[in-house]
Parts: structure tokens; sequence; C-alpha cells
């Protein structure tokens, strides 16, 4: 594609070669030429110049360049639209490997790819233009909606519901047992996990992050939302829409999150709590109680940021300056 | 099954309908014509009255409810025998997938259940009534007890030892190796790691959770204990019975944990400590000394839970009031 | 070999029966006659004592033993060096098990062993001497130095590529799509990951841990990094060489970490900050800033580690003693 055909559908402007091919997008360390690269400020822009990339996307206010720019308004926005010009989808033809272990029982959609070694288990109902990709095991009567696209590796446990785009990466295991038990003449008795993972519309689910299905009710995850790499999420827990959960937070049991709630990586929630709308919760934190909607929250136990900073700001204050401590490291 | 023979086997106290026959136990969410359901409170009461649900098991103290229900003193304890009784394991034939590789020097014992692309390598032995599902891997000289159940994707590696009735989810791994390292002339070289894992009667382990294998004794988890998802447990680590450890904790190597021992998610335990019985750890803690039988942590660093307490209201208090701290947010 | 024999090649001085071969090395819970085993300090000896080893590998300064002993300065390092004699790589033939899923466009090298249910897709290059365990997936152009080892039921993304003699435990994942999104009109996309991960020689990388790939530059693993398990390394992170993260820590996107620096369990750090060369991060701590070379933190937010004692223990002692503090817990 013309670089200026490019500029066009992504309203940029074009500085240098106008003349110029675009093959493909790639990163700076591996930008090949032909290809259109990103980079957002100074530094980058130097990693840039120093590529085999042919042209740079950036920003409006970046100085000239030694390569050809097109310059946008939201670059980050305009790297993807041209993502997706040069990566529409392609038409494919179904392919299951012969080494796939496909039940007879299962009702497959149009084009569906299931790699070598995917077990798919009796009951399981997979929609048009999924991939199931190598040693992923899908257990019976799940049923998988269009476009859902599952990475190597993972488990779906019984009667799990991917609606449609839904993607999973290698490792993520939905709809294992809740973590429920009941004492009886000191025997730790495991409690009936009977509910089941719903996970609606375009939601990712990181590399090996746990979804336990639901006890007595289900557990709901959100149209939208996207869930990072080795985070956890208890049974019966029902979050809410477009949620952004970074890497190895933690939900614990019947706890209910809003819409487009973010929590920074590490943090964890208590069991039966509500979060609002709108709630951001920092790195790290420990919400110990419901949150009212559009509250930031950080901390451990998690308060309004500003209470918390102050928190901190005091007590290193104090460790330096109160002169009747005495007599302690 | 008729209601009132339910009843009278979990001595429980019909109201309503006393004809109906139950034909199963399920969620709130899935429940149908014929199905017991499980409701505490009145909002579960509700939602449990808005189902199909034919009867509901439920407390001595709730109000009259519109459908048929059941009254027990412990519901949770009821409702699991209900489960039991509907769900007697079954008899089965031995089943090996053909698409399992099993070695032929594996012994298998009665009823043996194993999934297809499940590996089970030279030198395991796998007890009677033992199900192995799709893609597990159980490598070189594994000793799998009876009634044992591994869910798909586990990994145990070489020796690993699981006693009678142990639970696996997916994605766990037991006995890879330990974190143990030595230095030499600014190298970082692998110590040798040449324990094994044995894992005692009744355990359940959650989804995605590592325990390591020790280096120079073993690493023991022991009989009844329950670990959550996405946990670690380090090398040497030696678990007493009935723990109760919720997700995403981690223990550090060579700790000794007591009985009866439970801890909160996402706390974690220094390495080389003893933690007494009955000890309570809060979630998110940071333990970094050995602990007393009895004792009821939390913080970080983790101390006696009302000590933990004071000291947040404290700087919450002086936070507020201190008027002689000027100067910071 | 005689013990003599093993004593002048670690620079021992044996003590009881000079005449004993030894015939392996072993941990004190599984060690049989013949065996080497490893104690330092009065507990371990006891127990080496009690097992049934022949020979205990010990320190220069512990009482004389009822068990033929050698002392050595470095016990550790001694008892590596003696596995190693012991453990001398044996020379195999190439394997690949039929149930493998090895496609016709990868290539590989000398003696390569591939176990069941092992995926390795179109373009895939594989060293010499390289073991992949049962049910691992290697996806498409991926690059494996030799001399690596990948347990069973790793997942590597397209264009992973591994150095010389990586070792990846069971249910890693490398390579997995960084958690990148652009809001759009209310909706989040996904922002193109096109980095790879590349992971140089000597690290070894823990079970369950996952690593993404760059989303425009890639994520690099630096020489003889270990990371223990369940930990995050998120996009574009740069870790130089020798790092030690202990287990389920994670790095946020864009930070670059120097060399030499080692993390405690549990802890974490902010994305697009640096951290220098030779720091020590506490276990738990939030690490929320760039930090110089050589420094020690802890704490939650992460500061010099004296600094955060003199925090914890000020506040302890403001709990006990501050008069004017009332009406609180």
């Amino acid at each position: 594609m013309k670089i200026l055909d490019l500029a066009r559908l992504i309203k940029g402007v074009v500085e240098g070669n106008k003349n110029i091919n675009i093959e493909g997008l790639s990163g700076i360390d591996t930008a090949k030429s032909g290809d259109l690269t990103f980079a957002v400020g100074e530094e980058r822009l130097k990693s840039a110049e120093k590529s085999d990339a042919s042209c740079v996307l950036t920003d409006m206010n970046i100085r000239k360049s030694t390569k050809t720019i097109i310059r946008v308004k939201n670059p980050k926005l305009s790297f993807l639209k041209s993502y997706n010009i040069f990566n529409a989808p392609k038409k494919r033809k179904s392919f299951i490997h012969p080494r796939a272990a496909v039940s007879k029982k299962a009702r497959l959609g149009k084009n569906v790819w299931i790699g070598s070694g995917a077990a798919i288990e009796e009951g399981v109902t997979i929609g048009d233009h999924v991939t199931i990709e190598s040693n992923s095991v899908i257990k019976k009567n799940c049923e998988i909606g269009s476009f859902c696209r599952i990475y190597p590796n993972v488990t779906l446990y019984e009667n799990t519901k991917l609606q449609k785009n839904v993607i999973l990466h290698s490792g993520a295991v939905v709809g294992s047992d809740g973590f429920g038990y009941v004492k009886d003449e000191g025997k730790i008795n495991k409690f009936p996990q009977l509910g089941r993972v719903i996970i609606e519309d375009d939601v990712e689910i990181g590399a090996n992050t746990t979804i336990d299905r639901g006890s007595l009710s289900d557990t709901v995850i959100g149209a939208g939302t996207k869930i990072d790499n080795l985070c956890q999420i208890a049974h019966n827990v029902k979050i809410g829409k477009n949620m952004l959960m970074a890497a190895q937070c933690g939900i614990s049991g019947s706890t209910t999150i809003g819409n487009n709630v973010t929590m920074g990586g590490q943090a964890g929630i208590v069991d039966n709590i509500t979060i609002g709308d709108n709630v951001t919760i920092g790195a790290k934190s420990a919400v110990i109680g419901s949150i009212k909607s559009g509250t930031v929250v950080w901390g451990i136990p998690a308060r309004p940021i500003a209470q918390t900073k102050r928190q901190m700001a005091v007590l290193s204050w104090i460790a330096k300056n109160f002169r009747s401590f005495r007599g302690h490291t």
C-alpha cells in the first residue's frame, strides 16, 4: 500500500518520501525495509531511526525525522487502525489436526481450526471461526461462541460458556472448582461447586489466569473485560463490563464488581463485597470493604488515595522528625 | 427420591408440597424443575424462588417461602450430604483413551480412567479408581494412590507421591525444581534438587498452583490440606494436616507449618521458620518470623492482629489530627 | 567411586571409613546405602545419621559424626561439584515420540528428544541436545538454542527465541500477548503486540511463570537470570544479567532492570521505570519509582530498607506509647 493511501485512511500527514510502499507493520526491534513502525517520544524515535523500518507513525509535535514519518493526532489508535488494515481476517477453511481428539458428540461450526492434541469432549458446541490451539482441553458441554480464540494448553471445565470473540491465553483455567468447604467433626469436606463460568463478548483472559466456577450461582465476566496474566477470580464473582485487571490480582468469592473498574497489579479484593462503577484500585491494594462508584482507592487496607498518601507522608515525616521517639532503629 | 425421604436422611423439616420428587441438586442460576437448590438469607431465597427449582434447602429461621423448602440446622452440611446421596460414586470400567501415551512399564490399578493425550511415563504406579484427564503428564516413577483425581493439563515431575483421594486441578505443577543456586566466581549455578513431593490423603490442590520438590529433604503436604489456585509451595516446606490456604499465597523454602493453619489470600511466609498449630494468617500478610500456636496475625510485617489494627487506627488518627504535622500532602 | 577419590576431586577431608564406595548422591529422606548426602548444622546432621546414606558431606566445624563424613570449606558448592561428577551428561540418541506432532517445516539439530503430544509448528528451529517434554507447544518460527530443556506443558508463542542452555519449567508461558489496549469511543481495543521474547543463555524460568512478548520492542531476559514460579514479566521489560527473582513477583511493562538484581517473593515493580545494577528488593515490596544501583529497598512503597524499618519501628512505638491518642481500637 502506498504511504499516501494509508495516511489518508488514518487521517495522517506524511513527511519525507511520499512514494514509499508500506508492506506491513512491526515493532522497532524487528522492523525491516517496507515496514511501518511506531514511535512516540524522542528516545523511541531515535531507536526507530536506527531500525530498518521505512516509515514511522508518530504524533503531531515530534521533531523532523531522518525517516519518512506519518503524523497523526492519536498515534496509538492510528497504529491500531493501520494494523487492522494490514491484518484483515483471512478467509480460511476448517482444519482439524489428525491428532486432535474431537468427540463425535461435539457440534462444530464453520471454519473451525483445531490444533494437535486438543481434546473436545462430548456435548461441546463450537461456533463459527473459532480457533482452539494445540493441547487445549474443552470438557463436556462447554459452549464456545463464534470468533473465540483459545491458545495452547488452556483448560475449560464442564459447562463453561464463552460468548463471542473471547480470547483465552495459554495456561488459563476456566471453570475449576471454587474453594468451598464445610467442616464437620474435624474433617474438611468439599462443598458442591455446581455453578458455571460465563464469559461475555470481547473478553480477553491472560496466560495462567484461573477463573473458578460458581458454587451455587454462576461466575460471570462482563463484556469487554480484559484480565491480565496470573489473576484469580473466585467462585460466584460477577464482574461488570469493561474491567481492566492488571496481572496477579485476585478477587475473592461472591464479590460483585461494577462496570469500567480498573485494578492495578497484585491487588486483592475480599469476598462478599460490592465494588461500584468506575472505581480505580491502585496496584497492590487490599480492598477489605465495599467501594462506592467513582472512587479511587489505594493501600493496605485500601482507602481513598489521598488519605493513603497523606498517611504515608505523615509516617515518613514523623519517622524523620519525632524527637520524643528514641531507642528504636 | 421423595422429598420426605430426603428430609428424613438429612434431618430436615419440609414446608410446602410434601409429594415432590427430587431428581438432582443444582445452583440457583441453572436450577430446573425437579431440582433441589440452596439458599440462606433473604436475597438468595428470593433468587431461588424465581428459579425453576422445585425445592429449596434453607435454615430454621428464614421466612415462609413461595417454594417448597426443607429447613435444617446446618444447611451447608445438609446440602453437601444431599449432594452425596444424589452423586454416589458410579461404578465404571477401566478406560484408556487410544490417544493416551501410557508406558508399558507403568502399573495401573483397577478402574483407572485416562484421557486423551495424557502421558504416563515408565515406572509410574497408579492405584484403583484413579482418574487422569486429558493432556496431563505423569513423569517417571510417580506413585498415585487410589481415588486420586487429576484434571487436565497437570504435570507431576519424577518421583512425586500422591496418597489416597488427592485432587489436583488443571495446570497444577507438582515436583518442579526448587529455586536453589550456589554462586561461584560470579556465576549462578543450579543446586541439585533431589527430594520429592509427598501429598498425603484427602488433599486438594488448586488450578495453576506450583509445589516444588525438596532439594535435600522432601516437600510434604499434610492430610486433609486444601490449597487454592495460584499458590506457591517452595522446596522442603512441610505443611501439617488440614491447612486451608486461599489463592495466591506463597510459602518460602524449608518452612514448617503445623496443623489446622488458615492463610488468607495473597499472604506470604518467609523461608526457614516454623508456624505452630491453629494459627490464622490474615490476607495479604507478610510473615517474617516464626509464629506460636493459636495466634492470629495480620499485616506487613505480620503481627498479632490487634496490634496491626491498632497501628492502622493510630496512623489514621494522627494523619487526620496531628497539628504539628505540616507541609505534607 | 572410592570416597577418597571423590574427596580429592572436591578438596575434602574424609573422617571415618575411607574404603567406602560412593554410588550416587541423594537427599536425606531418600538416601540409601552407597549414597552421599548433605548436611550442614546439628539438626540436619542428626537426620543424615538416621538415614541409610553411607557418607555425609559437611563443613569444617561440625562435630564428629557416627557416619563417615567429608569435610569441605564450601559444602554447597562441593556437593554441586560432586553431583556434576556423578551426573555427567549422558550421550543419547535423537528421539521423537511417535505421538509428537512435529511439522515437516521445523528444523531439528542433533540428539533432540521430543516427548509425546509435544507440538512443534512450522518454521521452528531447534538446536542440538534439546529436550522438549510431553505436551509442550512450540509455535511458529520459534528458535531454541542448544542444550535447552523444556519440561511438560510449556507454551512458546510465535517467534520466541531461546538462546543456549535455557530451562523452562512446566506450565511456563513465553510470548503471550502483553496487556495493551487503546480506548476509542468507550470500547477497549487490543493494541498490536508485535515484539518477541528473547531469553539469553543459562536462564531458568519457574513453573507457571508468564513472560509477555513485547508490543513494539522485544522483551529480553538477560543471561544467567533465574526466575522462580508464578512470576509475571510484562511486555517490553528488559532484565539484565544474573537477576534472581523469587516466586510470585511481577514486573510491569517497559521497565528496565540492570545486572545482578535480587527480588524477594511477591514483590512488584511498576511500569516504565529503571532499576540499576546490584539492587536488592525485599519480599512483598511495591517499587513505584526508579532505583539507583547498589540500593537495598523494602516496603510498600519501597524505600531504602533502613527508612522502612525505622518507619515500622516508629509506628509500633507510637501505637504503644502515644498518650494523646484515645478512643481507637
